[in-house]
């Protein structure tokens, strides 16, 4: 047997494994530290207490024939496709049924979906970019383009300035927390159809946007024809830890007369057995009034966070973008300081973990990023501590 | 863009699909009719209690931040795989917390798999084949032989005639139910191992052994070197709907020095997100006594339904394999009828459901499957009106 040859361009390790390493090697050398991690993107809070009565209940069909749900796929149920769809219908946006597909994790999709492109394609991602985009395109073989983001352009993609078959956006972006208004993305989507090309658009942030940004590219005439877009329940309602997405492809996308919708049905419901039932029912309820509720509580909390890194980080002299649409703030390191620098410097002399910009890609260099994902407590004292030795 | 174009050498559609439109045109146009489903291999019997009151302790885990899980992958969690490891104690295999890869699914794992190795390997599949392996690996562009398994050689299948670098094999199998014996495995880890071939083992079913056969491919000496299991708790403990799976690599398995379970460990950290905590908890229950007795009590309810299958179908003359190691009964239809013939006939005369062998691969011609996961009434009934019609 071979193994799969492009595995050997990967970098080593993945990024976050890297810091995790890191973090637990100091934690070793120091046990008694009080390390507070703001690096991760990973959620804090509780589950919306709607969820959690949804998923109590769903377990008790679970224990009774009558009730009892086997394969997801198979059981005929939609309810969460069809929340999903008057959720969507809210902001404009009419989806049908069988464009929507849920599954496991953003993050499986947004790598799985190369299954049904071919390898020849170019793909574009931007610079900083979160690296499942990058690594996943390696192990596939495809010549990979940046999009150079960075202070200039306020870290807004610009066009690919070369041929691009495949585009990753993310709005609001990890890793830099920028989002882009209506015109950016219709720029985008011209472009995108003009080119023949597709965007993988990635809205898993979209929750966090508070300036009456677009929150779904279907908000924008023309991306029907030209963008898959990627949703999450991780961010929005806390599932990290629970594990539930949907994929939009809609109908009009189409390549050489092939229904892209089609060939991601296919591969699926070949490789993918659908969404734990239990796990469907507590996603469902995060589109009840209560349920809206307890979300926008939680996003609301994650957000005066990031708040407080923005404005602690602002009043020490730093440029900062981000923390505003979004839970990440990203901020220039100050007097030509390198990413692994200050990672090194914030870990080992005020015990905060943040995440360097650079393992973002080469355009991150000298950036960092900190996240609003911690507790309110635990978020102020690590913005004082940074104060403390960086003020 | 381009698409793959491999997905044009796929079948239309999945097996399972045809059958679902055919059983629903009938029930569209015979509203009144009483179908009895032993097609698709869903369980349907309720959790077990054991992991019910574990789900419903988990669920309540993730309502307090003190007890919240999050990215199941970084929060340090092994309870599962402990679990995994000291149930295979018990059958004296020895496994490293590193060798076991907690998934959403095995039919996402014997997909997803492909992704490590190169497209230029040969496939082997049984013929006849649960589709998934073939398809996944169409999709892959890898090309693929068939090792038939017929009456003759009692549905075991051959070692290759040809060279093959990958080997798909599934004890008890799906779809004829048949189980190899130590004799038989330890032969195809002998060719593996002097071919340099893998040997991706599909254990889904091991919970249906009653013979004394073996349970895991590494209970046979030279498998830590060739083999990788996959298996699954969707037929063992009734996760069809929940979704938990389990593949183990060992350590051993390299090709040219590079260490398959660390490229492995690199596909899942990028493409994958973990397994909900809740549903671990649920799996983690089913190793207690209590789940453990819960579990066997499901297998043997589903087990003397195909006793009663195979007991029926022998009667009425008919060949039959599976049913004792397995919950499929796999059987010859007669007087020259063909598997699709024979499902027409079933569903329209009797409103029996089962499936084709002939949809399972070219071998599968004039065969056909039914199932022990239905309930025993219904079973019983279905064999009585297959007897009212062929008897």
């Amino acid at each position: 047997m071979t193994l799969n040859p492009n595995f050997q361009a990967l970098k080593a390790s993945y990024l976050f494994a890297d810091i995790g390493k890191k973090v637990r090697e100091y934690q070793a050398a120091n046990p008694g530290a009080d390390v507070i991690r703001l690096g991760i993107g990973d959620v804090t809070r509780p589950l919306p207490r709607a969820s959690i009565e949804a998923m109590h209940k769903a377990v008790d069909d679970m224990a009774r024939a009558e009730t009892f749900v086997g394969y997801p796929t198979d059981a005929g149920i939609h309810f969460l496709e069809d929340a999903v769809i008057a959720d969507y219908a809210l902001r404009g946006v009419a989806l049908a049924q069988d464009e929507i597909f849920l599954s496991d994790g953003a993050k499986s999709d947004t790598g799985n979906i190369g299954d049904i492109f071919g390898t020849d394609n170019v793909v574009a991602v931007c610079d900083p970019v979160y690296p499942v985009y990058v690594d996943t395109n390696v192990m596939a073989g495809r010549k990979i383009i940046l999009l150079p983001c960075n202070a200039e352009n306020d870290f807004a993609p610009p066009l690919p300035g070369e041929h691009a078959d495949i585009v990753y956006l993310c709005s609001p972006n990890n890793p830099t927390g920028t989002a882009m208004d209506a015109a950016q993305l219709k720029a985008w989507v011209d472009w995108a159809n003009a080119h023949g090309s597709v965007l993988l658009y990635d809205g898993a942030y979209e929750a966090f946007i508070t300036e009456g940004l677009p929150r779904s590219i279907f908000e924008i005439p023309g991306a029907r024809t030209c963008a898959i877009e990627f949703r999450s329940f991780s961010k929005t309602a806390g599932f990290t830890g629970v594990r539930c997405a949907y994929t939009v492809v809609p109908k009009e996308l189409q390549c050489g007369g092939v229904s892209v919708n089609a060939l991601w049905g296919r591969r699926q419901a070949t490789k993918f057995n659908g969404v734990s039932y239990i796990t469907q029912r507590g996603a469902e309820a995060t589109f009840t009034p209560e349920g809206r509720a307890q979300v926008r509580a939680n996003i609301a909390y994650y957000l005066n966070n990031a708040g407080t890194i923005r404005a602690g980080l602002q009043s020490l002299g730093f440029r900062v973008w981000g923390g505003v649409n979004s839970p990440y703030v990203w901020f220039a390191a100050k007097h030509g300081m390198g990413s692994w620098e200050l990672f090194d410097l914030l870990l080992n002399e005020v015990q905060v973990v943040g995440t360097p910009g650079s393992g973002f890609g080469p355009a991150g260099k000298g950036y960092f990023r900190l996240t609003g994902f911690g507790t309110a407590e635990r978020t102020a004292e690590a913005v004082e501590r940074i104060r403390g030795r960086l003020g």
